[in-house]
């Protein structure tokens, strides 16, 4: 199609909202094989419905295993993601031309959501089947403090207590974070905190100051386990978590067949999985189809490297061990990840689905450092007027570098990355990158190999 | 018209990208009769154009004081403007399911702009006149911060340079504002700051310590008036500022037709006045034609009362006395008022423009106190799901109070709010409050003897 050539225009793509999906997308029964189920850790045995019930409400724990493709989203929940959804695709022009590059670049903009991201896409579902099975407070973790601010969010809207742990480093250094938690009436504590055991246990041994997800995990998850007025939420890593998040990709899917256009790489950041994977999801059955042929790109953060540095294995989804067992891309529930930024991929698995389809060879994953992600932010915010979370950085770090190369090649791309989130809550990180002051991760393999060690034998 | 009776239902009226006004609308030729002209302060004469020439482009200068009913908004800020709009108008359901009130409460919410305030609405199309005027540069000062974000946002998207003076107070509580700024690639001072011949003389006096916008428009004036390439932009007072609001207006205008729905109550916050002008001119438009006939109300804040306590007097749009002599409610250009929370609030005058019109007895005006404002501002994000910045807490404040006494009297009212911005960057004002620490502000008449009296003889 003939795509307009005025380089100062926002090209804003829109679904009415009678466009926006009212189903969400489940990959599962279309992929060649079925992912490796969780294991309970004491009879590794298979998981079921069952063994979860003291954390989740069973519609989740059905979503959780549901062999159906396409799940219906709940009116209570749709009326609320109409509050900002459809979310906007943009053509970042802006930046297409600071790059002088041929190729087109879009970006899905999840931080028009009253929480800033993605998150509420599958926190205010969360909060529903919660509600509607009569719990009254919701516990969970939090790293850079999307998920948090994501759930306390949708608990208010529907009268919940929520209980926070917040990854010390992040706690520390995003107050604000916290802030927009208790002003959605949420209890935050730093994490590891004096009230668990985990918490206490892990807090004395002074490498896990800093505190990391897993460990965040192991608080909220035993807090729950112990209320049965309460439940544990989870904000990425899942199948549900994931599931919710499709409506991102099915969305884009709509926006783009309005222009006509079709990606030929789509970029994500992985963290535990669920920005990258509810975009992907969609485009991936379109390419099982035989209907488009995008590469599928996650990126991860040098620091903390799952897909392209650890290991397929099973291993917990905690620092503690409380959880299940997840055959996953994992460095080992052990593993400390340096401080970095992007807060929301300091987590030491990658979603056990996601670890799937990658060792399928259904996806690709790059890792990049902290640096080249501030660089390419700053350029993205000075021609597209919107400063992004320290996590999607790492997507538009890659497709600055992806259209940069076109440049070189005249290859014809079209890059459509994840813009999960703004960064109100992250202008120290800027502070620091302009300063001069941010450093790199080197880690070498010694580096991974006490917590690789540390994996449970199965 | 039947409204759904889902109490959960976020009711979002969006318009279709055509939908969207291509006009700003002057409400001048539609008075009774025109404000006042501004004077020369050396002969006391109507400034005219070229009096203004040396800090603003003529194209500005010509809406400044034009008598046209609409002027075209050029296709560049058009193109930009759908980054985000139209921007959207709820019905905040869920607030008034809290406070079980018969009144329908509207809100038309601008921060969704990626400044995330109405500012964007007037800091692009100045951007676009200064840049097609050959600027190279644009100086301005910030209150609270939400017109420096603005107009650092506008100015990277037309590569500019833009250099700030934020006021102290502001400076000093809200460094993440500054941080935002700078990641637009602006320069920002604390004002007063050392770098002009004003901020040296002002900032010489203790008093002045935590400044006042009347002092960072003063150093700002001072750069511009200086540089050939470079022009000083204000974020809100002056004709043109207000005009480019009226999109607010239009847009709510339309949004309201297809609810066929009519407003009995509209309520902004002032401080210059933009944003509570933007909304309702054109809503005034329509009250002069007897076609809808809602009673139109300023809020500003208690402690810095230019309605409803300052006098309606010739005075200096700021605090060295180097810009005309406007007609305007003021509470003396030495007015300096307590550092509160809604820094954008905290101006001596109020734009002569909605000062004539309050004198024409088209609109009255209320003041609150901060507290209540918070109060209303928690309230407001449990329910609705968005922080708001706190100058827009004050009309939430005085929605709440309307939609109680609704409650009494069961009197169907139909209130429509404007919220101008979120507080991402206010969170420690929460803090305080959350924390109990929070003070009102309590002025004597004697408190603005002083300064009411060091008014210009005119």
């Amino acid at each position: 199609m003939a795509l307009d050539k005025n380089p100062k225009s926002f090209t804003k793509i829109t679904l009415d909202e009678g466009e926006m999906p009212t189903q969400w997308y489940n990959i599962i029964p279309d992929l060649p094989s079925p992912p490796p189920p969780p294991l309970h850790p004491g009879t590794l045995q298979p998981v079921g419905p069952d063994d979860l019930a003291p954390l989740f409400p069973m519609d989740l724990i059905l979503q959780e295993v549901s062999s159906e493709s396409y799940i219906d989203i709940p009116g209570e929940v749709l009326d609320i993601y109409r509050q900002w959804r459809p979310s906007p695709l943009y053509r970042a022009r802006g930046l297409e031309k600071a790059l002088g590059t041929p190729a087109r670049i879009y970006y899905k903009y999840e931080g028009v959501s009253p929480a800033g991201s993605h998150k509420a896409n599958t926190s205010v579902p969360q909060a529903y089947y919660n509600k509607k099975a009569g719990k009254k407070k919701i516990t969970t973790e939090t790293g850079a403090g999307q998920w948090g601010t994501a759930l306390s969010y949708a608990c208010s809207l529907f009268g919940l207590e929520c209980e926070i742990w917040q990854v010390g480093g992040s706690f520390d250094s995003k107050p604000y974070r916290r802030l927009m938690m208790e002003v959605f009436g949420a209890k935050v504590h730093r994490s590891p905190s004096n009230v668990t055991e985990a918490g206490r246990r892990l807090g004395a041994d002074p490498k896990n100051f800093s505190g990391s997800l897993g460990i965040a995990i192991s608080e909220a998850v035993e807090i729950a386990a112990q209320d049965p007025d309460a439940a544990y939420a989870l904000g990425s890593v899942l199948n549900h978590v994931l599931l919710h998040q499709t409506i991102i990709g099915e969305e884009a899917l709509r926006q783009f067949a309005k222009i006509e256009e079709t990606p030929t790489l789509l970029v994500g950041c992985t963290g535990g999985g669920s920005n990258f994977a509810g975009l992907s999801f969609p485009f991936i059955r379109e390419k099982l189809k035989g209907k488009m042929n995008p590469e599928i790109r996650a990126v991860e953060p040098a620091s903390c490297p799952s897909l392209t540095r650890g290991k397929y294995a099973y291993d917990f989804g905690d620092t503690a061990g409380m959880t299940p067992l997840m055959k996953m891309h994992t460095l080992g529930h052990d593993f400390i990840p340096d401080p970095i930024h992007a807060g929301g991929l300091r987590y030491h698995g990658m979603s056990p689905l996601i670890s799937h389809i990658y060792e399928l060879g259904l996806m690709t994953a790059s890792a990049v450092q902290q640096t080249e992600c501030f660089e390419a932010a700053i350029k993205f915010a000075r021609t597209e007027g919107i400063v992004p979370a320290p996590e999607p950085t790492h997507a538009i770090a890659i497709a600055i570098r992806e259209a940069l190369e076109a440049k070189k090649t005249g290859e014809e791309k079209v890059i459509l990355t994840a813009l999960c989130g703004h960064g109100h809550f992250d202008l120290a990180a800027y502070d620091q990158f302009l300063r001069g002051d941010m450093k790199d991760s080197v880690l070498k393999d010694s580096d991974f190999e006490s917590a690789l060690a540390a994996l449970p034998r199965v």
